[in-house]
């Protein structure tokens, strides 16, 4: 029998420690067992890639929102059609680092966009799949920043150049979601030391292995 | 008073002969007084013809149906938002080459994606807008593909590499959007002279200036 993968996502601000995260989830879930893929949005097939070059580059300043919105959409279901899904299929686990919470957070938190616009297109797109777990990396907007501007070399990006109050906005999407759906969602405090956060998210990883393995 | 610009959208298959007469219904509107922006879908924005680039680039052709719909109506929306919407405000009549009735003749018509899901992007992307007239050239597709390669110098772009059912299909789905709603549309037997074509439209115009000025 192959058992259907797991698909996880990591969701926070700029600079909540997301993409530094990715790598260690991938090699925990490896050594319990797991094949596993690692991925991101906007991106993840070389169509989305595309895609994402154009949301972060900062010559579209100009961007209408709702262009922003579906383009986010079309990354994705690129994305799901063509890598996410046949992994999950395949019985791979996929870790993604951001997914469409992102577009909740930012583009109604940050931008003002009708959260029912998105969610007509999120069932447009992704029908009734949603992540198994879904880890949002918790960090005041203004500590997130800094660290997002330490590791940056070059120009900011599309989204790195939004205010403090867009972020402070998203970050309260954020923890709505996981307020509202605790099942799915474990907030983790990003401000700790990343191995302590690499800790909390592998208890988590341990969790849901247990479950299912209970199960089978 | 400023008077709303006029919204006139050229409609059909490959090869109809859309391009070719938008120049003409421009020189023939700014004789008869009327400021004219000419544009085309996709594109008519920066942001959009990069979106076009990706839409007909061959290297594309595996992308997801659900992922070309909606970088269709990310152009437009940007389209909408930051060329035509301004120009009908700004009182100025725009002729566009392509618009929606093109998404539902080729992702409906051709690729068999639900109209429902076609419509609720149009509500979204558009709102009430609608073109005020549209032409609708209409040719058996042997005959436009015909054309459309001795047109073409380099290579075929990702539909006109598509085959003669699509363009069947998607011909009907025009000739079935204007028996439901003759008001808006004019079809044009576009099997003819390029002269004409151009008479044909050019007595439409004419129509539809005369009962503006009635009205006015
Ligand atoms: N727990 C942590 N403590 C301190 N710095 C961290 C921590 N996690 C990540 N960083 C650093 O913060 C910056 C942003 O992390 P990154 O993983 O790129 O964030 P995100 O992907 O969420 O935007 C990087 O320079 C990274 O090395
Ligand atoms: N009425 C016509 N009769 C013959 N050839 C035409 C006519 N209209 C256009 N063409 C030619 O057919 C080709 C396709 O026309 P074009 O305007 O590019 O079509 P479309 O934009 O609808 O794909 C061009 O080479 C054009 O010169
Ligand atoms: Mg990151
Ligand atoms: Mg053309």
């Amino acid at each position: 029998m192959t058992r259907h993968g797991r698909f996880i996502t990591l969701e926070g601000i700029e600079g909540a420690g997301k993409s530094t995260q990715v790598g260690g989830m991938a090699e925990y879930l490896r050594l319990r067992g797991m094949d596993v893929i690692t991925t991101r949005e906007p991106g993840g097939t070389p169509l989305a890639e595309r895609l994402r070059a154009i949301l972060l580059d900062p010559a579209n300043s100009e961007m209408s929102q709702t262009a922003e919105l579906l383009l986010l959409f079309a990354a994705r279901a690129d994305h799901l059609e063509r890598l996410i899904r046949p992994a999950l299929a395949a019985g791979c686990w996929v870790i993604c680092d951001r997914f469409t919470d992102a577009t909740y957070a930012y583009q109604s938190g940050g931008r003002g966009i009708d959260q029912a616009q998105i969610a007509q297109l999120e069932a447009l797109v992704h029908g009734d799949l949603r992540p198994d777990l879904t880890f949002i990396l918790d960090i005041p907007p203004d500590l997130g920043l800094a660290r997002a501007r330490r590791r940056r070399q070059g120009e900011t990006d599309r989204f790195e150049a939004e205010t403090l109050e867009f972020f402070t906005t998203a970050r309260q999407v954020y923890l709505q979601l996981a307020q509202a759906q605790p099942g799915r969602y474990r907030i983790i405090d990003a401000t700790v030391s990343l191995e302590q956060v690499q800790a909390q998210i592998r208890q988590s990883l341990a969790e849901l292995i247990n479950e299912l393995e209970g199960r089978a």
